[in-house]
């Protein structure tokens, strides 16, 4: 059977580009596609869907140290470039249906990584492997390319009735 | 701890507001709440994310034909109450931490059920209950009552493009 790989973008100022993302991964891997999952600026930490992917053998690196400040920006801009590495490395070795590259659309608007760059990843992978970029503020060129794009757009958020971010729900 | 049951609605035109409410079962599920996945409209169906999720073994229950047709409308309607019913008892019995109600703003949306109750639904659950409400078209009431909103908005489509859709990742 004969794929077309999708290049898949969530952009936009609401929830879910990350965790659409991840539920994307897995009807991707229930489907019997092999699905890696990078995630840039994003640094080791434990979380109910990270266990949830390790349960069913999805394969997640989180290759940054959290949120960006002015403190690790340096950092965070060696990491995202070392990340950046292993995502061609990965297109490349052609291993896999589905790669999320999450977060990496806030690299780019930070400036941790050139928007060309993200293109390069797109022009390298082979003809039918999905591609995947979450973050907020994606690119233009990168949606000019893009196949599907959705934004995720806030409409309400708890915060603003003041309301704690509630855990296994919100992280 | 204390929690705060959020009401989450996942609306808009665009991909995600299902496969958002999974990745956020997945979260939930991982973080070790009992999560109850009840779709309203959708059939009997095998898809990846459902293979996945039953692995894992978080329920789902599929609880009407499919797409609404001329013909299977009366069928339709008829099972959107019953599946309103079991949402009613489900959250009545206090067994669940997050209860997402798939496609019920489209059965709303399409005069399965009213609008009216839907919103009792959030009325009776249990204060720490989370509910979230997936489809587009959300009834103005319901974004009115609910906590976080996110709107899922097209703004590109492989379709426009003629690309057909790809298995394992749009279905």
């Amino acid at each position: 059977m004969e794929r077309n790989g999708l290049i898949i973008v969530h952009t936009g100022d609401g929830k879910g580009k990350t965790t659409a993302a991840l539920g994307l991964a897995i009807r991707a891997f229930g489907a019997g596609l092999k699905v890696l999952i990078l995630q840039f600026i994003k640094g080791a930490r434990r979380s109910g869907e990270l266990e949830a992917l390790k349960i069913l053998g999805v394969e997640v690196r989180q290759l940054g140290l959290g949120f960006i400040t002015k403190e690790n920006f340096s950092e965070q801009k060696k990491l995202a470039r070392s990340a950046l590495d292993t995502a061609r490395q990965e297109i490349l070795s052609g291993a896999w249906d589905l790669i999320i590259l999450d977060e990496i659309n806030y690299a780019a608007k930070f400036g941790l990584l050139d928007t060309s760059e993200i293109l390069e990843l797109i022009k390298i992978r082979p003809p039918q492997m999905h591609l995947v970029f979450t973050g907020r503020d994606a690119p233009p060129e990168l949606i000019d390319t893009a196949d599907l794009v959705t934004e995720m757009k806030l409409i309400k958020h708890p915060f603003q009735k003041g309301i704690a971010a509630q855990p296994g729900i919100e992280f």
